[in-house]
């Protein structure tokens, strides 16, 4: 794919529209706060990192148009949009991150003035950007050696080019691998409720002309113990101090199945993604979606009673004991523990 | 639920149409062999038990017009008729087992007219009925005490009145523990892909007033680390003699997570459900299903591109030492091994 995910266009963050995916591709133009809030809401726009930079847009979206005339106010503004902002999605990590890294370039010019302010705000976010997309290249490298000619990985929703920039976390090691001649065969967990992995994952794979095989999220622990599963690579949603990641519901499941038929369980997620405010993984707060989400296909068609009581937690825990290694742009982290991860962060 | 799965009635059989259920309550009448193998084939009637029935009447269906006037070529016709309907389901012991029932009583009565011979097949297929009604409610018996009041219990696919004649085998022990007056909490796994959880289980539990939640298979470990679950239970299709279980695909998955966070997992099935020709689970044929079921949802919306690669197994295979007991109509299999499961096919 030569298209981004994310990108700021004649004035309005340009994204894909990943909720139309594979049956269309289709761009939306975001020209203010509220469409991106809904655009990130929605999951139009999705994936932890690129979350990171949609974040620092939108606050540029948000503050752009002030009419604010000291630092005092501008700030008051600034403060504003970014807590809304943080309302959309809480769980995953680099939302925060990419306000706290526009908030902390805004904190060292206070004596500038708001339109000088301005104007850094957007540099930033573009800034975070480019290096989203060296980071992905520098996963994939470190990533890459994991995997032999041939190896077979089993992942799920979607840590490729549409959860980042333009390359991906999870998807970023297996193309690199690809690119340094090796044949690799995916599998793509379909990823109910919201379908990322059937819808998105196949989709850029096919593209770049990886071999992918769909399966349905039940059949994961049939696959490896048939021997069709190598190693599992996913990316993280938010990863704490002492190793535990949140990322999609069902990501735990295969860490489980992964120890229980010992084959190795890797996360691929930038720096961005870690939060070394919180120590354990138990006080990641978990994003409750609606009951449609499960209760309907995509919003559409009814396959429940309209009625039927459900529970939709959008992300579980996968305890740093069951994770193999954390493949960052910094290196690998392996054993997952905190001093190693204290080690990466503080590179 | 004062109606039946599967019933002889007006000289045809009579189901309920599962594949609309649960936005429409729909009975099919089928007058011959062909639309029965169509009904089983495309899951209108499924459930490993309640085809043990659709297969003693399929195979009426296929003689009762029959124009034979000797044994031989009554019997010819009678093979003919077994040979086309076991090519439907392969996975499903007890269709192979109504199916040898039926030719069991035709064998022991060789020197009677034909005529009479279709009057014992059809009264055997009746004489399944019957014993699947009284055999669901044994299970129900011996299983609801592993329940306490408040118990709250995960299944996967639909082990209830909907795969039996009237009363389930993994339900039916619930539905015997509210009986008897303990609350019930249960857990319904969607069951993709043809989400006979959301689609089924979740229609007959509310209808029987048991208090029910329905989450994406992906919630499972989520659900369990949260102690939001004390047990498991499923039914099975086809269980070998060392006891290691064919079922909906996904059921391993959920062995799996009960060991690793140690919480009993149940397998509630009747005698007819066990194979003793066949030595151990690996031994097992596991249907493969189309693509389609995996790229649409429910034949209707595509939510992967139409040429995607599909792995589409209808079942897998739980190992018997990850099966804390099996509940038979003969009482409970525990532990799970050979020995004791001969012990209760013997008595």
């Amino acid at each position: 794919m030569n298209m981004r995910t994310i990108e700021w266009k004649n004035n309005k963050v340009r994204i894909i529209n990943q909720s139309k995916l594979p049956l269309k591709l289709e761009f939306l133009e975001l020209g203010n706060l509220g469409q991106l809030w809904k655009a990130i809401k929605s999951l139009q726009v999705r994936g932890a990192p690129a979350l990171g930079a949609a974040a620092a847009l939108g606050v540029y979206l948000g503050i752009k148009d002030s009419k604010a005339d000291s630092f005092k106010e501008f700030n008051f503004h600034l403060k504003r949009v970014i807590r809304y902002l943080g309302t959309c999605r809480p769980t995953a990590r680099n939302l925060f991150w990419g306000m706290e890294r526009v908030l902390k370039v805004v904190s060292t010019a206070q004596d500038k003035p708001v339109s000088y302010l301005k104007k850094l705000i957007l540099q930033e976010a573009k800034r975070i950007i480019e290096e989203d997309c060296v980071a992905c290249r520098k996963i994939g490298d470190f990533g890459e050696k994991l995997l032999k000619n041939g190896s077979s990985v089993l992942t799920i929703c979607n840590a490729g080019a549409l959860a980042t920039i333009d390359y991906g976390t999870a998807l970023g090691v297996i193309y690199r691998a690809e690119e340094k001649g090796k044949k690799i065969k995916v599998f793509a967990s379909e990823t109910r409720p919201l379908l990322q992995g059937a819808r998105l994952t196949c989709w850029e794979l096919d593209n770049r002309r990886v071999d992918v095989t769909l399966i349905c999220d039940n059949t994961a622990a049939k696959l490896i113990a048939d021997k069709k599963i190598d190693l599992i690579i996913t990316g993280a949603d938010r990863i704490s101090a002492n190793g535990d990641a949140a990322n999609k519901i069902g990501t735990f499941n295969l860490a489980i199945l992964a120890k229980y038929h010992k084959i190795p369980f890797y996360i691929a997620a930038p720096i961005s993604t870690f939060d070394k405010k919180i120590s354990s993984g138990r006080f990641i707060d978990i994003e409750m979606r609606p009951a449609d989400e499960v209760r309907t296909i995509l919003g559409k068609k009814f396959i429940a009673l309209a009625n039927a009581k459900v529970l939709n937690p959008a992300f579980d825990l996968t305890a740093a004991s069951l994770i193999s290694a954390i493949i960052t742009e910094r290196g690998i982290i392996r054993p997952v523990n905190k001093k190693n991860i204290r080690k990466i962060l503080e590179k």
